[in-house]
């Protein structure tokens, strides 16, 4: 098997478990929060960075490198993980998402999605089975149905069209991954879609479980719904996910939505936030996020964060971290990243101690009241 | 004494000198290069990385730290070391350099130099005094004096008031710097000035020595005269300057410069092309310098340098660094800074090794014969 996964234990009071999946790569344990890679590197992140951040698996994009440098350039080096010096895991999505949102510059039919670059402007087309031949190439451990990211807001009948499109490319997706996936390394995960409509999600899932993957994915979520439609909707559908496979939440979120999720049965994240906000110099903390654009930080000699443990904090003031931010250092991009991943994947390791300790209710409760009074306070 | 200069031994063929620099915050062995931490951080580098690298000492920017963040915000947190997390050695140039490259934003009288800010055009002030008080609230380990840097061409006579003006500042400067500085800690630099006209260089650097400095500059190099020149005046003034005193060339050069220059007496040198050279995608290697944009390394999955023993050669491969300098990726600056200032500082290191066991002139030789035949294959 490619991929293995395991329950440890599940939360009594919520639908939150601890596992483990397990690539022929590494060993990842859930719930996990994959930093995204879109261009084969995690934006101003060395790759000795993120072994020291203790990433297991990280994201990789489909359009960005099948467009740049080329699914047959990194397929011809060996794959994305020599061409990029990771050896741990690597899920790929599927292109359909950032396809879906160049608008006008896209032509949806049954077959496939005729596009064009949004680099040169030339002509390009992703079916299905472009989309698995581009990830067998760059032979992701986990690699994601090609899917239509139902826009939102639509119709229900729209909606429906949609899913219907999606469960039809799924099944494709699965025919051409069977037959020319390395199937002793790579695994192939289904999209839920359904929008915000618990019945259409309902449907969505029983197609896909139908056609049968190692792992399943709630996508169309964090798309412009209101918040509480996103918790409703993942409420309701991640339960049903298959129980003895991982479950994966595309494009969410913030920590609070992470943790959340986690107590409504969720396994896996992804989200650029972390990593785009430390760009802007926006960064988290436990007492709320800070903008290191705010002039009160320029005489701060604290950390970052004080109840932080990252190389970061323990280095770097505040003080100067807003003065790289303000002047456009690299450097701002690469320690607030870094703090940032840190920040997503220590919140990980929390939830991971407080299942496995049997106190993932306290801890929940407490995350809570404290995520309660920072919105009051409204710190930035 | 804040500043202690060894000389452990001297080439018997050439005026190249093994030494050590101490001061209160590290031993530096020279000769040495120092990488340009302009504004208080040496783009794309962490100070671990920095630390890794076995940088001993850095250099910090007068003019750009005096606008942003101000001397008075790095004073107020403890000084340029605390405010960025560096304890070892920093030496700050004199702001007089940037000043004068502002052309018509700038208007030189006896007192000082008044200039616009290239930020946002505000009327602002340096002279000696103020050059000094900034770079001892900076608590720099070097201060250099506030020279004016003659402009390349210039008359005869240009050559000579500007030098005159530099003595008196380097007078005005040893003064301020007697009064104010933490002469525990801090010591300061004379720079000879006088073009390429050797008898206004002796002059200039009579001057100097009947003032009285902890070490001696030469200025006014590598600003658009031809190389031989470069190389002629610093063969005649190098070996002139007080021989138990630290020879900094500043603002030179390429690795072929440094060799070059060490074979004619010079101790420290800094220069911005490493780093600047990086963030476009040019390295530096034992074979030359590559343009990681050039077509021919998108599917090269050797190491920039088969020669370099640096965690990039080790890691990634020139078809990935070739990839993240065509999309633009922060890493890309990262890395390729991380692997040119390990060339620059390695290439030093094998010169200290190369004359502590007395085969400098071999050494000479052999990287001679080396460059003549890059030269000759142009290899970009």
């Amino acid at each position: 098997m490619p991929l293995e996964f395991t329950i440890h234990t599940r939360d009594a009071g919520t639908k939150a478990r601890l596992g483990t999946v397990k690539t022929t790569r590494s060993e990842i344990e859930t719930p996990v929060f994959m930093p995204v890679g879109t261009a084969a590197t995690v934006k101003a992140l060395t790759q000795d960075m993120l072994e020291t951040l203790d990433a297991r698996i990280i994201l990789g994009n489909t359009y960005h490198l099948f467009l740049r440098p080329g699914h047959d350039v990194i397929g011809g080096l060996g794959g994305l993980h020599k061409f990029m010096a990771w050896n741990r895991s690597i899920l790929t999505d599927s292109g359909g998402f950032q396809v879906f949102s160049l608008g006008d510059l896209r032509k949806i039919t049954e077959k496939g999605v005729e596009f064009r670059s949004h680099l040169d402007g030339s002509k390009k087309f992703i079916s299905p089975e472009v989309s698995m031949d581009i990830q067998i190439a760059l032979g992701s451990d986990i690699v994601m149905c090609f899917d239509e990211c139902t826009p939102y807001p639509a119709t229900f009948e729209q909606v429906q069209t949609s899913l219907e499109l999606t469960e039809r490319w799924a099944k494709r997706s699965r025919d051409h991954f069977n037959l020319h996936a390395d199937r002793e390394r790579q695994s192939l995960f289904g999209i839920v879609q359904g929008g915000v409509h618990p019945e259409l999600r309902k449907r969505s899932l029983d197609g896909l479980v139908e056609i049968g993957f190692e792992g399943y994915a709630i996508g169309g979520l964090s798309v412009g719904e209101e918040k509480h439609q996103m918790y409703d909707t993942t409420e309701y559908i991640a339960p049903l996910l298959p129980d003895d496979k991982p479950r994966y939440l595309m494009g969410v979120g913030t920590p609070q939505d992470l943790v959340e999720s986690v107590a409504r049965g969720v396994d896996m994240f992804d989200c650029v936030m972390p990593t785009r906000n430390a760009r802007n110099g926006s960064v988290f903390t436990s007492e709320g996020k800070l903008n290191l654009r705010n002039a009160k930080y320029i005489r701060d000699d604290g950390p970052l964060d004080p109840n932080c443990s990252c190389r970061v904090c323990e280095r770097y003031s505040r003080a100067y971290l807003s003065h790289l931010v303000r002047t456009g250092e690299i450097l701002s991009s690469i320690l607030c990243t870094y703090h940032n991943i840190h920040h997503y994947l220590d919140l990980m390791r929390r939830v991971r101690h407080a299942l496995r300790s049997g106190t993932f209710g306290e801890f929940l409760a407490e995350y809570r009241r404290t995520f309660q009074s920072i919105q009051e306070s409204s710190p930035e």
